[in-house]
């Protein structure tokens, strides 16, 4: 049983590297660089956007398992990048070298920007798979020919739809690693009004959901969320209570981007009851501890 | 006015090079071979599946006009192989460089096969797309993608949805041409019940319309048929007259395919009105070009 992880370098990649070598899978990461996670893994050099690496990368650790996480997921960049289009092909060609060899199950990342955003729920089986951007239609795209093949072949798949991550070890750039750092380090923090409604979930969990569709053997696309849709002004209202500079939270200052949609609820049905998955953390609990990461983080700084 | 067709080997890609030439476009043919066809060209030797071609190909012609058929077309191997994932991988790359190279216009074939073929009418604007084969999956996922990225990159486009083609030069193992050459070698010609309806356009109109829309600047998907959809028995019956041998048409001697779909109607608004393209042959003329050419190919050997 050997797990071939793409994008273990990434924020959802790193936590799920650490959880797969936990729970005791002989781990390959491939990828550009060796993720900077404890624990014994082996890495395979590659850049997977050149033509053959996914071919040659399955010939070289023949996996049973494969989680492909890897995408361009650059902040401001990754919705309207042509680069889109070299990852769907990429993956197309990582896929067919696993279906080849005889790989047994493999699990790919997905998004909920795949949806009709118009909500309020987005569910699996009943919501619009109609998205409005060149990533959303990527990923969209590219599951229904991943699908195909699965089904063509008999390959056990999964598609998990990502829905908002945060957690230790964010990027910048992003809600809540630009609250929680603007806080502590002492700076207003400026957000919208904050009456979107959106369904948060720790990174940990996110990883612990794609690890437990790579366990599984259930086939089909799921949504990873937690089930709890929430004001953005009560997450970044937590955030500030915990950095203890509630007076520093400027909600409202600024603009919400144009079409923001009110609510993008998430149904969870196929991921607590098909494939069994309870995430670990509560809002308060995840929060709390992303606060105490970026706190010890910033310790040198502040 | 640099016009890079790749497929050029291929049964509607011939046709579709000669046009080409004749309309007076610059032509460079991209593909393993260059194709047995009269008149002048450039062709480039490349292999459209070998990781980094699209991007080296497009660099070295710098096409304005991008007219993609290639794809495998192998009778019997076409709806299931996995080659349709490359295909797929191959034509996003293509597609990615054109557009980086600031390529004007690009055309590409898609299919019926990409329908719900529960029909009556297949309609560009109506109909479900949800195919059921992996080529059909195929072709729609890349569909979806191209259309997103053309969107947003501000580029024009059109996707041919190709229905039932014949003529002079189809290879075996199809309707037309077995029951022609059956006939016209004196042999039994078995068939079945024929009351299926399809849409038949000879090969020389279908690369006519593919023609018209490289020459166009409108955008979207568009079916090419001649909107005439008669039962199969209609079309080998005229074949039979033609040949001389009616007597040897077996009509309702073999088995209809599981699942065959009694009538696959085209809409073709799209393709007359919207590319002003109106197609040559008449069932009947068309079958009279078919059955000449191929008693002409056949003359040294009955």
């Amino acid at each position: 049983m050997r797990l071939l992880l793409t994008g273990g370098s990434g924020f959802i990649g790193r936590a799920a590297l650490r959880q797969a070598v936990e729970r005791g899978w002989e781990v390959v990461v491939a990828g550009r660089s060796r993720p900077d996670v404890a624990g014994e893994f082996d890495f395979v050099q590659t850049d997977l956007l050149r033509g053959g690496a996914g071919t040659a990368l399955i010939d070289s650790v023949r996996p049973t398992h494969l989680l492909h996480l890897a995408w361009n997921a650059t902040p401001g960049v990754y919705w309207t990048t042509l680069e889109n289009l070299d990852w769907v092909a990429s993956t197309l060609q990582l896929y067919r070298a696993f279906l080849e060899a005889e790989g047994r199950r493999a699990v790919f990342a997905g998004s909920c920007a795949e949806y009709d955003w118009s909500g309020p729920l987005l569910d699996e089986a009943a919501t619009s798979l109609t998205p409005s951007t060149l990533y959303g239609r990527s990923k969209d795209g590219l599951r229904r020919v991943l699908q195909a093949a699965a089904e063509q072949a008999g390959g056990s798949w999964a598609w998990g739809r990502i829905f908002f991550v945060y957690g230790p070890g964010e990027q910048r750039r992003r809600l809540v690693s630009d609250v929680t750092v603007d806080l502590l380090e002492g700076r207003p923090a400026e957000t919208s009004h904050g009456r979107q409604q959106r369904d948060f979930m720790h990174v940990d969990d996110v990883a612990g959901a794609f690890l437990a569709a790579v366990e599984s053997d259930w086939s089909g696309a799921f949504n990873i969320a937690t089930g709890r849709c929430v004001p953005v002004a009560e997450v970044v209202t937590e955030i500030a209570k915990q950095t203890g500079h509630p007076e520093l939270l400027k909600l409202g200052a600024r603009a919400a981007p144009a079409n923001d949609p009110p609510r993008l609820e998430a149904s969870t049905d196929r991921l607590k009851i098909d494939l069994a998955y309870t995430p670990r953390f509560t809002l308060e609990s995840g929060l709390k501890d992303t606060v105490d990461w970026w706190r010890s983080e910033l310790a040198g700084t502040i």
